[in-house]
């Protein structure tokens, strides 16, 4: 009997939790990414304001399966899948056989329609949109530096963020902290105290995951920072010279979009109904409703639990990738299946600034420094391998104890051309 | 009496160097560089070939002087020098005054007049050189890994370096320890210790800056490496597909260039001699002939001594920038003028791999691991700042001892597609 042949597309905490999860099973697993590097996206706007360095984020796919003979990977991008065959198309040509495929290939920005704007306000989902987001940040107080006209001196010195949740929040927070903190002692000309950081929601509150009160807590603790927090306020139009919000027209040169995502086409490539962020439905077994053998993960899946959705976070994506792994693993030894997927909500957490921390754990609730402490442990313990918790645990210490951020590099293109 | 306005174009360490020397002077200094960073070169080779993450060893110019009131960084890229009206002309639209100009603004590579191979063989100069070189180096498996063809997965696994200087050699050492000594567990259908990797050289032996004894034991060493060394072996063609050596053609997909730089056009926008790689002609006071005020350093300048050009190492350019520091100040206290320049050359140092270096400081000369320390601490004792220092001994330890490199990273670009 030939073995088991497991396709996983998609190095992220789903997918790479599947193949953990697989070690040692009767399996012979092929992981499929179009980037070379798994990501711990939950730090990479720390990459965005020039705290951590893109290398103290990211591990190449393959180096953490080196001692795995039974993975093999590849740096591929899916074209399609072929169900009936059962088979997946890649770029390059490959066509890979599997006898069970699990899709965890996460999700994109989404601009409700308004994709004009994503050139303008980018998002935040890979370490190209990391770079350029800090990149744009940093031009925009050296060009303010630059020119002598006041009006657009204001414009280069106002940061819009759009969308209030953690990414929004964090981004808020930390770009305030440069700009009052960090910067001012560096320029000459202009008064980098002077800046604007407005962070604007469409929603009620900042946070909406967390409690009311962490909510208020939060907007009380950006607001000390210096973001101005607009909340009930929906963006009506992005242009190259600033935001309407509302009916108010903010002239602003670095805009930041927080405030939505789509999910990657794998519905499309199975052609299974999907929701309306293009999420693949699927059963409590994760599988797709007619195939028990093509199970979507993650970003990419709409999993219910008590007639709510199972949250796009990374502990929901890793659960998702070790309910998998067992269920494959009763499957080919005949053992008792596991009962259908349960999430465990373990908590909500949010930085603001570089001291303080909204943790939402349900009955239990914690802000300021302590949860910042809290906070920071959790996401060094989660990250991968020894090197990079030290190399993480070091960058924070010294930004902690100097007040400087240490990557502060503006790279991939002219710096003073535009993007465009 | 206004104060003494000093501009310094180029963060290099040449004027570096000036800016500092010039700690407490009665001048105001305006430092323009186009890059928001310096960058320490010497170690850029290490970023390329996954060592070093490129925050490592670049700085924020600005961050640098924070604390000099008398410093003014900017951002900016120079567009020509009016000598008559004692002014530089910037790409903002800024003109900047001066009574003291010093360039020292560093070189290219030089194609010798074959700028087409520019794109197919880049160099080695800039942070983006350095990832560039890192993306196509890591790529270059991956597409192997993914490839059926047999010749065409000789030609991804076939790495030409051209020109044995220390770059060169340093580049070779390491791309051959990442073949052999990291990669071959990671790759499932591809055998990385089948890469080759070439290192060409024009000349009659490596390092040529070298005594002959330590060009002899670095050949060796690299052969010991797995590196087939080719000198007197000109390069006569390079396309898309491979290199020609002599009237050899070795596919190839993976090119880079070590072999000659041009100076930046100082001379030009200066109207001043200079000699066929660009480099200003500048007297025994490092000021151009006919202008006393005007001081041409580092890379961009020919400072000849016993007769031969002084070499363009950061040693040379940082003694340049102190030695014009020590000018001004005399100048502006009317002071004793310091006697011409005169370089000391305190030695060669090279890595080959990550276990051996030579060491050549002309009486004293040194092979193999000591050699290595030695190089080094040097090397992490001439970072700036505390921070550097401790996360590059770090990142070396780590890669001492794990034999893993840590920032295996493609980023910028999609990652199968070409850069083009």
């Amino acid at each position: 009997m030939s073995e088991h042949r497991v396709v996983v597309v998609g190095g992220g905490f789903a997918g790479l939790q599947v193949v953990n999860s697989l070690e040692g099973a009767p399996v012979k697993i092929t992981l499929v990414d179009r980037r070379n590097h798994h990501l711990f996206q939950p730090l990479l706007y720390q990459v965005a304001t020039t705290v951590l360095a893109t290398s103290e984020i990211a591990w190449p796919i393959r180096r953490l399966y080196r001692n795995r003979a039974d993975v093999t990977t590849l740096l591929d991008e899916v074209l399609g899948v072929d169900r009936m065959a059962r088979t997946v198309q890649l770029k390059s040509g490959e066509v890979l056989p599997f006898d069970t495929l699990v899709l965890a290939t996460g999700a994109r920005h989404a601009y409700f329609g308004r994709d004009d704007w994503e050139s303008i306000a980018p998002g935040l989902k890979t370490l190209e949109d990391a770079t350029t987001l800090r990149r744009r940040l940093l031009l925009a107080f050296e060009r303010a530096e630059l020119t002598n006209r006041t009006e657009e001196q204001d414009a280069l010195l106002t940061f819009v963020i759009i969308g209030a949740g953690p990414t929004g929040v964090e981004m808020a927070g930390m770009i305030a902290e440069l700009a009052y903190r960090v910067l001012p002692r560096e320029f000459r000309k202009i008064d980098t105290a002077r800046a604007r950081v407005l962070l604007v929601e469409a929603g009620p509150r900042v946070l909406s995951a967390f409690s009311e009160d962490l909510s208020a807590y939060a907007k009380r603790a950006l607001e000390k920072l210096g973001v101005e927090v607009l909340t009930g306020n929906p963006v009506t139009a992005i242009t190259d010279d600033g935001v309407t919000i509302g009916d108010r027209f903010v002239p602003a040169r670095t805009v930041m979009w927080a405030a939505g995502v789509q999910a990657s086409p794998a519905a499309k490539w199975l052609q299974t109904p999907a929701d309306r962020a293009g999420r693949a439905i699927v059963g409590p077994d994760l599988a797709i409703a007619d195939d028990p053998d093509i199970f979507v993960l993650g970003d990419t899946a709409l999993v219910m639990q008590d007639d709510k959705p199972v949250p796009g976070i990374a502990p929901a994506a890793k659960q998702q990738g070790e309910y998998v792994g067992k269920l494959l693993r009763a499957r080919l030894s005949g053992k008792a299946l596991p009962g259908p997927f349960h999430y465990r909500h373990q908590g909500n957490l949010a930085t603001i600034g570089r001291r303080a921390a909204v943790i939402d754990f349900g009955r239990f609730k914690l802000t300021g420094w302590l949860a910042w402490w809290i906070w920071g442990l959790a996401h060094i313990y989660f990250l991968i391998g020894t090197r990079s918790r030290i190399a993480v645990a070091w960058s924070w210490m010294w930004t902690h104890m100097s007040g400087l951020h240490s990557a502060r590099l503006i790279t991939q293109k002219e710096t003073l051309k535009d993007e465009s």
